[in-house]
């Protein structure tokens, strides 16, 4: 039994790298995780052992990176009723695209929320599972709107540094 | 003050259609919501007074669907911290490529959780909300895994089915 | 036990028409199969089963198809060291570019055979597994070869129309 | 109240280097213009009211550019009836056709003029609204005449060179 | 010497039934114009005469539409120094994705205004060139923000009946 | 007359390195094989006299790799009854989506089994040759049923560095 | 010995409507061809003959048209140095993007002359067949410049009715 | 008036490395060439100039190569009988599909022999052209022949080389 919140898995230890902005996301708002290395492919068993078992850990969400022929998120969500998130993550040449495809186009009856490829979808990853324990969790939702303000005050300090600066 | 748990928008009367199957998914597990056709382009304002007060109506997701540029997601997202579920929908030319990439590659900071083009994505859309609100109500968990039954027997009556018929 | 050579596989009864196309090419090769619907997604645990006793129950080859965010072959794939022949369906808005990349790009470890989109692609699979099984039965090698020369014949009979038709 | 002519927006620093291209081509023709970051996404209220003032401010024409899904040109259209030129930008891993889908993908009622991906596509955005400009100022069209005569003769000199260099 | 403000061109008589919208918006705002069928490919000389002479002739805007390589736009360009507004039709079988990327992407020097495929882009174009003229005719910016509130009032009315219906 | 089992082309040595991934994987197994540059373009009878000569020659499978617009597979394909793995490499601007298409949109009746792209797929080729020379060699089967293993503790090792560093 | 001037190819008799517009096209310019049935992956030896005895048989150009996989136009021009004018069909789900990468995407050494897809394809390699064999008949050369003339009056044709129309 | 057979054209200086290998082809059969940068947008009256004139000049074929919106080759087409080769150039962040599109989407009545993106099609390019002049100049075809001889030759030694190495 974890008191964790959210479980990110990966499909490869090349993903740690991108993934750890998910990480970064939740730190940010003190959500505890654990992070795996589980491949749908080369491991299956575990990653059906991990989904399976993810809700009756405690886990309220579930974070899911891979990339290429990225069934890493699909095959999660076909073994738990916990939200997923997917993340398409860019290895191979074609920038994403089938990682995005391959984590997006999920079958009607098995959803699966797919964040941007890479870096940005990462991050936004972990502001999303934020957002879903936020919905039962009303001081979250109060640092989710202080963060939105950050956001707001590091855009325009840049603004004010462009007028110095014309 | 609304006591809907879900507010589902469309950019235009012409996505009703589709996005009724995120109503439909909703209505299958008894989640109140409420429904709004709201153009992100053509009726800014409107967007924005929905998600900003979304929130203290007390709804606890946001589902959204467009097409084309379809930059509604992204727009609510901008106006909410509740976790926002966008559909991107085909019209035009692209067969719903466009309104993907402008749904799902958003920026660091702003998540949305973008499901399928269409109508397998609508109906996800309403799965992931009732996922989501299933983080805080046991109940539904337990009516998702009863609902993953349901999709078990299906298949295997569609499979016997098959047997029968070679 | 099963005396069957080939197991096809399709994620949904709606991939029926295309998939009987490889059970097509397989008749006419006499070679005996079984087929089964089975989602990666939504029944996750009858497609490990029927993949990991593949093997064990006679079947020498596997070919799966499906559409979408297809993870059907490689969720077989990861539980088999069978050949596994996918076959990418046009379903929804890509034409099928969405179950391609899902089917072809699989990581390094896990390979799957992957033919082309919709009917051409579901009856070449079939082709493919009696070449196959042709590699240790030399009659099929045979078979085969005389099949090639069909192929000519009717290509030179629709030549001789054209000749004849100018 | 600004005596200025163009209001440049970009929805990030990291915007900056390429859509100082813009400005240039300003500068170039003596426009005078005012360059702003502002995000459509994290700071969707300035947007709004750069938008919602600019023509009392006595902007002519409004610039945006912005990278992924570019929703910031679309948002300026949005809340403005003055002419809006959207640069889509490349970032992440589709080099810039998300930024280019999201931006010139507008639907009915709400147009954005698009121009190419990257540095060329700013260059240009400048250069139009010099020529929108030019709708009302005689001696501008007359400078866009001369601009293009320049144009001429560097491809010429180059021409040259490369016949001497033959 | 025309009195007309635009001149709309489109590549084929093919091309007529969506050009027409973009002739409908710019007869909703009042605004006068002259329309042609002119190819950049089968009518070089007819289209560099209709763009060389558009100044003196006394138009604003050019707005130009064509499919597959649709060149019009950047040849129309090339041979004028008014705004070129370019519409990318959907002809052949890329759904409109050629003429979109040989209309958007010119090189930096000569601008092109680029709207969406199809119909929605080339009623956006007619309102875009009344957008530009209305930089120098206040009358005109105030027809623009009355449009912009009939767009509202439509949304608000479906938006009306969708909830009777609910 | 040859005791090798599996025959290896490539179109150009440039796509030596990737290859010998195929090589690698065979190598792993102790599958003997032979491995030849020869371009179905620049040499097209030497291809078409090793495809047509690979059965008797003994080869049990043909692996065959090349880019830009990839004939090689489809015409080994063409002159054999062998099983035909295509690996499409990236070569040129568009990252081996060329010779993606061009190696698996085989017509009916010839087939070919195309992996990913680039080196992933390379490897893949190697085992799925593997796989199918499994088929008649049990020894076989039970060492890819050991690669598995393999594969899973790897992962495993890799999941527990990853949880020593957390 | 033939007296014909050209060879046109297509893969399938389902290609014959298409490419009879390249018919088309050398009968209004009254040049000899013969045309023919012969795919690249069912009649490699039909398609190699003929293309190896093309010149001598006193052909000046080849067409050739196919769809999906589209290996016919580079095999053909791998065993000829005649020209080979490359025509992509779309059939299956792409639109005819695989048969245009699989056309034009040669590599150096073996060259084909791409044309568009479909239709306006076939019919354009024709006319690139007549200009081809213009550069040494200067009447051709003159029917040519003739045939332009009618483009255009086509045009000033559809122009002027277009005129009286509004 | 001219004694040269083939007249290269490219949009810009920067396009001179990759045009370069169609001069390149042109050389290794001794066939004379004049070659300019003249951009269809920055000059197009040159453009039209050498176009309208190449016929009169003795030129036998025009190749022409430009990047992003690549009007170049359609231009030149546009104004000229003598058969149009277009090399598409990869500029900007689409790798050359932009140009691929753009030079080979041409409308019925108007060809250009497109060959691929880059320098592998630039030197096609060259090689194409001096095919076509091959089909009035025997001696050219049998050089033609001869060069076919090299590339086998070459790939034999390379085949050779890794023969030795294995």
């Amino acid at each position: 039994m974890t008191t964790k919140k959210v479980l990110i898995l990966m499909g490869s230890d090349s993903d740690l790298t991108i993934m750890q902005k998910a990480a970064e996301a939740l730190k940010k708002f003190e959500i505890s995780f654990d992070m795996h290395i589980a491949s749908a492919h080369r491991t299956p068993e575990k990653v059906r052992l991990l989904a399976k078992s993810a809700r009756e850990k405690g886990y309220l969400v579930i974070i899911s990176g891979a990339g290429m022929a990225a069934h890493l998120s699909g095959v999660v969500a076909a073994h738990t009723t916990l939200p997923v998130i997917g993340v398409p993550l860019a290895s191979g040449s074609f920038g994403g695209s089938d990682a995005l495809l391959a984590t997006v186009q999920m079958p009607p009856g098995i959803p699966v929320g797919c964040v941007g490829v890479g870096a940005p979808g990462a991050y936004n990853a972990g502001l999303l599972a934020v957002a879903i324990i936020a919905t039962s969790e009303s001081q979250l939702a109060a640092k989710l709107a202080d963060y939105r303000k950050e956001l707001v005050d590091k855009v325009e300090e840049k603004d004010a540094a462009l007028q110095r600066q014309q």
